[in-house]
């Protein structure tokens, strides 16, 4: 299972109660925060989150309303006493503007700080262990920009526990079988895996799709999300400054959810032009039913 | 007169309800921002303000917490459109740092973007206009810090409304008038200046200093003014901790107000770990009487 934290959904400018972009994922009790945009820090405290938590922040691109919160909250992790290491996977450059900015303050971070930076225009993996991985999706907008798709792993078969119950396990006994091998009891007898386990949960995907011109490329790359996230600037009504500006319309998000044959799909970076969001939901989902908005500090399960 | 608005009044990191350094000072009708802590932008919005008003930023220092809105700030400008020039004033360093993320951003302003980089250790008169002149308060912290002294002009004299009622003057008249002049009227006689005016209002005076060290240096910079803003990140009780981190604690920040016989007091950039902000006043008001906290969103005419 897979939470989502809507932190911001608006673009351009934050405003009293608009928050510009920013997401946090909560996988199996690993917290990984996606873009980061200012105001980012408040939204976090709002949701009650230890910031010590998170340990990767994942930035799809340079533009302010999705990173200017980033060094505010590595400063304000410093003066919070933060130990744990933290990793930031983002375009080539936020390394060299992070630390300028901590070099003219005379600052530095105390605990080890990362940066993972992209360059390539083709989806790769940039993160992975027991719990999660994280690929790239590569979008059209006007500076070099990256969606994230996060596979849960779910490698681990299930423990049937009325099938164990009357059984005298041992904790290396659930490890055994959690892998997949069969047990050996203390009088000698060997039980089958198959009998005291079930099959892996089915991995979860979130794909994180902001900003993007509509792009059928990433059709392959997110089929059958159980969630898709996909930015809806502007209405159809605004087509034509949805190309210029290389974002997506409401309707255009619909359709790549519908081809990608995803689950659910949550519209979000909204322009400010639109006082009621339910024109979002109302012309996507003519196309694709299960279409959600996203608001500042909704969660979503996964 | 001017009007002073506390934007954010909090130290090192911003949270819900506690914003982060930043003043908005009116006067006659021009608005000037010092510092901008991440967040300003909304506390501008808050306050009503027409952003387009404001085209001069004094930036004291290049921490995180009185500067972390300017680049987020300058961007919004860009997007509303605007047109006016803006000047931002602060620590060398300062133009790479926005210079660098607009690059990224393969971003620019369509307004012209002036900076004035700080170098002097001196007192140095910055800026100066028909209505005010701002020149810089050399301050004592752990980076190339200073504050700022606002001085209104009051050069032009004023009109004495019920010396000139009764006589048929055109526009061009007062505007001799407030320049000193003696008038002829249409009928040929001739009227001296003090007959129909009054001196100039006595120049207001706004000294902004934060953050500082105890920095007896100041007394002769601000001798009189109307207001001093200092901070008192400490109480008394943590006179260590302020001297290690380069602060000053209310007891100290009244000392020098006491000195500089300034009008009044008003204290700011408090520390979190203080929930009973009345334990400034009692501090400070032990020393210098005229002492007041400031709060985010309050206003103090001067």
């Amino acid at each position: 299972m897979m939470k989502l934290t809507i932190l911001g959904c608006h673009s351009a400018t934050p405003r009293e109660n608009k928050h510009t972009t920013s997401q946090l994922l909560e996988v199996k009790g690993n917290l990984f925060l996606i873009d980061c945009g200012e105001g980012t820090q408040m939204q976090l405290r709002k949701s009650k989150v230890k910031f010590s938590r998170i340990q990767h922040i994942f930035i799809s691109h340079l533009h302010g309303d999705h990173f200017y919160g980033l060094i505010g909250l590595i400063s304000t992790f410093r003066l919070l006493g933060r130990t744990a290491p933290l990793t930031i996977y983002g375009p080539e450059g936020i390394k060299e503007i992070i630390t300028l900015q901590l070099k003219l303050a005379k600052s530095r971070t105390d605990y080890p700080l990362h940066f993972h930076e992209l360059t390539s225009n083709s989806s790769e993996i940039i993160f992975e262990d027991e719990v999660v991985s994280v690929s790239t999706l590569p979008l059209i907008h006007r500076v070099y920009t990256n969606g994230f798709l996060f596979v849960s792993n779910s490698k681990k078969r299930k423990i049937n526990t009325s099938a164990t119950a009357n059984l005298d396990l041992k904790p290396f006994h659930f490890t055994q079988l959690q892998e997949g091998a069969s047990i050996q009891l203390e009088d000698g007898r060997t039980i089958e895996n198959s009998k005291l386990t079930l099959d892996p949960e089915q991995p979860k995907k979130y794909a994180y799709c902001s900003d993007t011109a509509y792009n059928e490329n990433l059709v392959p790359l997110i089929q059958g999300a159980d969630v898709l996230y996909h930015e809806a600037t502007f209405l159809a009504q605004h087509q034509q400054l949805a190309e210029k500006t290389m974002h997506s319309t409401a309707k255009e998000a619909a359709t790549i959810a519908k081809m990608a044959n995803v689950k659910q799909l949550l519209l979000g970076h909204f322009s400010n032009r639109y006082p009621d969001k339910n024109e979002f939901i109302e012309e996507a989902s003519k196309i694709f039913k299960s279409t959600e908005i996203t608001e500042d500090l909704k969660t979503f399960s996964i």
